[in-house]
């Protein structure tokens, strides 16, 4: 089995979904010896998270980060981790939901996304900063 | 390493979540030759998923779709992507709640799941069409 | 390519989210012989998740116990698979929100997690048991 595995800087970005698809491929040539296999990427934060959406309209990320936070609102009188600001908790929460990697096929050198799909960050702080990836991919 | 992949359309099927644990395996019969390993599958789409959940009683996937109807409304007066319809963007949301790839482990040659999981299909889209899936075993 | 799976029964926990890092590191020192690869868990049961989250503050996991039942509320007169107790359907949507595997990078024989990253075992069942997990490690 081929396998390649690098830590990489993604840059920083505001709160919100962003897609990172070209990003990542532009760091990780390793993945066109790839014939059939995965790339993984894996968020190194619990207040970040990643996600497979549409790669196209950007008011799709936009009404992701409404609904988002809609559904886990800032500032619930029921949460006890409050220190580290308002954004924290709920950052946690839905980082959990998206999860914090991807695992996508790699066929003939390439990701195997549908056309519409791609790579978001989902960054859930207001000054998340630049985040750490691990990304690797492998097959034969 | 051995590792095996294909693309398959699934059948066209209704709105909702649907076991397809089934059609997954009887397309798939490289599976076999896996001792230890992983199946994964990946959805090629950003408005349906798949997850893993309750192979038995109807009424779980029944449940699921009320539930997340409720949980991610459709015609929210906040909505920017409403172009391709009301079921459009709740669907793309919904998608990334449970994800659009599910990795399984392979133990002698099957699925190694628990006793009552199986694989669903969260259609979100009232009219979705055929789905792709590229379904890729590996291990020794 | 190298590849260690097990089963392994992880001790009762009472609903709510759990750290479970050391307990599945101690469990599977085979990990070592992995320089570049994964480690894989995956949960063999539709009533209890996965996760990776904040491996510090325990109030971290106390305020996912308390949003996850808001987000998904027991006792809904729309529940059809009510059988099994209150707790049982919300179990099922939870478990596929955080989803029933983590696939984490492995990097010279360690788990290369961020250092606020833990794995937690989301028990949404009232007296769950102990639950089943696959153990795979695989890679170079």
């Amino acid at each position: 089995m081929k396998i390649f595995q690098k830590e990489v800087k993604l840059k920083s970005r505001e709160r919100g979904f962003h897609l990172i698809t070209e990003e990542i491929i532009s760091q990780f040539s390793e993945i066109k010896n790839i014939e059939i296999g995965f790339l993984q990427v894996f968020i190194k934060h619990t207040s970040a998270g990643l996600t497979i959406n549409e790669n196209a309209d950007p008011t799709v990320r936009e009404d992701f980060e409404t609904h988002f936070d809609k559904m886990v609102p800032e500032n619930q009188s029921n949460y006890k981790h409050t220190l580290e600001g308002p954004d924290d908790m709920p950052a946690h929460i839905k980082s959990s939901l998206t999860g914090s990697s991807v695992l996508i096929p790699v066929t003939n050198g390439k990701l195997n996304l549908g056309t519409w799909q791609g790579i978001y960050l989902c960054e859930h702080r207001n000054h998340g900063g630049a985040r750490k990836v691990v990304i690797t991919a492998y097959g034969n």
